[in-house]
């Protein structure tokens, strides 16, 4: 007989795997294949791994790892919210908050507070960790968008401002990925992939 | 100007995605749909988090999460070797360090030579990290292939005493976890979905 803790964390186990049927609008690079949830997630586990030497503020990097691996679970539920989407924000919303206390609430009572903290920290951008995380979620699309001609820009015909004004929290957890980010941003207009206005 | 260690983690940012094509030869849980590799790095990742308590030994949970994160990479350049697979075996092969050389070898040095030593300590099953690691890397297709009626093993005809001798192994990293992945085999052979001899 498994103990009780063990089989709630197989039931949580079971339950996450629907993460992978959850399509992004971006697509991988160089790609015309949408990115799932979950592959978008390990993708930003690594990246944190392997850029966490440019966020501005000391991090604990498992700390992030656990907030990246863990931050789109609740679409599970709520569903992903396109960045550029003008009728639902991107924000923590009372369905996402349902959907965590739901999701994370299989497993046992401790892991489930732990994991809705880590969620909620990440939500709330206020944290060293938190910035950092979702300096790197938004920055993996920019680098799939510039890969792809211009990606989901093109594709729902976003401005440079726009763009801009989204991006621009890549800033509050590292100025030096911004100041990459901001001058490919820049090229991509100079490309023709991002339309000026 | 992005620094040269920038640029070379973007590199490799970039180069990694490839992982997200490799397709294992396991399914989704209650699904028809193979998983690749990226998404099963990320549920290693996830399983890793909420599972630690279950390893029999101390381990550096950090680790254990570089290591599941980056373990099949090398994939990428090697391809996926199938666990049942009676002609070309699991094992680290030549073919998969000089993937892991060329691939991990985008990073800076320093980088690339952490991540590349991780990956061999995986390899090498010894350390308390890779043995829960390996534990975890086990475990997944046996909880898919039991949701699926026997998953690969219906599909492979694979035996219950052939099962047991692959998956022995999540034994040397989590005795709970052994004993529940024991039973549920044996219970999968009740059930009919996984052949006594
Ligand atoms: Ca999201």
């Amino acid at each position: 007989m498994p103990s009780n803790r063990l089989a709630a964390q197989i039931a949580f186990i079971h339950e996450i795997d629907k993460l992978k049927y959850i399509r992004r609008k971006t697509r991988l690079f160089n790609s015309d294949r949408n990115e799932n949830d979950a592959e978008h997630s390990w993708h930003l586990a690594v990246m944190a791994i392997v850029l966490a030497e440019h966020a501005d503020e000391d991090i604990d990097l498992l700390k992030v790892l656990k907030m990246v691996l863990i931050h789109d679970i609740v679409e599970i539920d709520a569903g992903d919210t396109f960045l550029f989407d003008t009728v639902k924000g991107h924000d923590n919303t009372e369905e996402e908050l349902e959907a965590a206390k739901r999701i994370f609430g299989v497993l046992p009572e401790d892991q489930a507070e732990e994991l809705i903290k880590i969620w909620q920290e990440f939500e709330a951008r206020n944290s060293p960790e938190a910035k950092f995380a979702r300096t790197l979620d938004r920055f993996e699309p920019v680098l799939q968008n510039i890969s792809n001609k211009g990606g989901t820009w093109a594709e729902f015909d976003i401005s440079y401002p726009k763009v801009m004004e989204k991006v621009k929290v890549i800033k509050n957890g590292s100025a030096r990925i911004w100041d990459y980010s901001e001058a490919r941003i820049r090229e991509s207009v100079d490309q023709g992939i991002l339309r000026e206005q």
